[in-house]
């Protein structure tokens, strides 16, 4: 299956000034592109751990980085980039141009530091920003599609739907991703936790986790989500509805309370889902 | 300084089902604790992977782990430490009266996927999970300082409290955390940003990030953040305060607005700022 990491980079996540919603929002929409999303590594604004990062995930067919790309000293992830792949850092035109458009379109010339967001590993492919004024950087290094955006949020959503998802769907594998679920109350997930493992059996595609709520030894609340992958859509709707069923009857059976069904549904990353 | 890793496992991260919020809380415990968190790594639930970051884990001084502590067949993180650091599982004692003693006081017994919660890489010590039932693992490998907590939130956060936390005390650096910052309206975060680079010469124990929150090339808003560590609490309010003047003059005389001035407050990992 085909893999993707995605890296953060950023001091303010290490230090838990904010949670790591960018990294959240690409999983899900990695996951529904068809990718299996192996790893999150977070890591400072230094560019050799930065540069590590980026070459450890060289294992992964798909890397998409977060942060580092703005106009201050710390923003050092094309640096890093570049020394992880071994490729200068060189001024690129059509980057250059994107920056000085932006600045040119608010009545404001260019400096060093916006300059400096134009110079890319060789070889790059900028990636335009529709948001702020650092463009992205696409690049291919063995086999790896390495896709380098913005750290503020808006900025990144907007550069990924505009520019990185017209590319990944060239290399996205054709997989469809499934899911259904339910609360299940009054039964323990430790005494649950065999009916999974049998359910699981049902189908090879299909995979089940059980995420407590309440209390183990109390009123025990736990969630099931049954998600599947897989090339044919209406094959995964049909197993992951045969594994809901099973492990609805299996949590009445032992005595559970069954709340908020919901799903098969099979999702595209092209956004909402079709029931 | 002293380094710190956190491990989160869980495919629900990387499905992007929820946002790593654990890692944050442990990320501003640990920073506040003297530590410089250098890497946040999320992996599946596959012990192999899991290992595999336990071991590059190493590296640093203190790692934290959540997740994969539970009953059910997929929480193999007991399993994944065993073979990282070449240990065998054995079922602990201590874990098993622990784990006993609250299933017994909810008129539960033992059943096989309970037990499994007491089998702990051999060498280790349980930690009480004050919250639910699995007991957390501390080992020391190497001179690493490894803790392994559960996922979800209440009872990670309340076994960091309960247990963590003494055993960190004994380990942890004798240092401060001291921050201050501001919001600065209308001028571009490039701009700005050779201020930043001379403020920061002002010392060179201070830190200073710039997050930009507005749009570059329209009404830009940035908020700058100052931080700080070191052994002496008053010199670091000294040389934070110092930093923070430097930089509002800087931005009221780029024509900037400035609003929300906070700090320098130096904080303290067990709870509250000290003004």
């Amino acid at each position: 299956m085909d893999t993707a990491w995605i890296i953060s980079t950023g001091n303010e996540l290490l230090i838990g000034r904010i949670a790591n919603t960018n990294a959240q929002w690409l999983a899900e929409r990695l996951t529904l592109y068809g990718f299996r999303v192996e790893r999150i590594v977070t890591v400072p604004d230094e560019p050799e751990e930065e540069a590590q990062a980026f070459r450890e995930a060289l294992r992964a067919r798909v890397v998409v980085s977060t942060g580092g790309l703005g106009p201050t000293f710390d923003d050092k992830t094309a640096e890093a980039v570049a020394a992880a792949y071994g490729r200068p850092l060189v001024l690129n035109e059509e980057a250059l141009r994107m920056v000085r458009e932006k600045y040119e379109a608010a009545g404001m010339g260019l400096t060093p530091e916006r300059v400096k967001m134009a110079y890319l590993p060789l070889g790059s492919r900028p990636l335009y920003n529709p948001v702020g004024t650092a463009p992205g950087i696409y690049l291919e290094v063995r086999g790896t599609h390495v896709f380098v955006l913005p750290g503020p949020p808006r900025e990144m959503k907007g550069m990924f739907t505009e520019s990185v998802e017209p590319l990944l769907r060239r290399v996205a594998p054709k997989i469809y991703w499934c899911e259904a679920g339910f609360t299940m109350k009054g039964v323990a997930e430790a005494d649950f936790a065999p009916h999974v493992k049998r359910a699981m059996r049902l189908s090879r595609r299909v995979y089940v986790k059980s995420h407590p709520r309440g209390r183990e030894t109390g009123l025990s609340v736990v969630e099931l989500h049954i998600t599947a992958s897989g090339p044919d859509p209406e094959e995964l709707r049909v197993e992951v509805g045969r594994v809901l069923e099973a492990l609805l009857e299996a949590a009445r059976g032992a005595g559970g309370a069954v709340e908020k069904v919901w799903g098969p549904v099979v999702r595209r990353p092209w956004g909402g889902a079709q029931a």
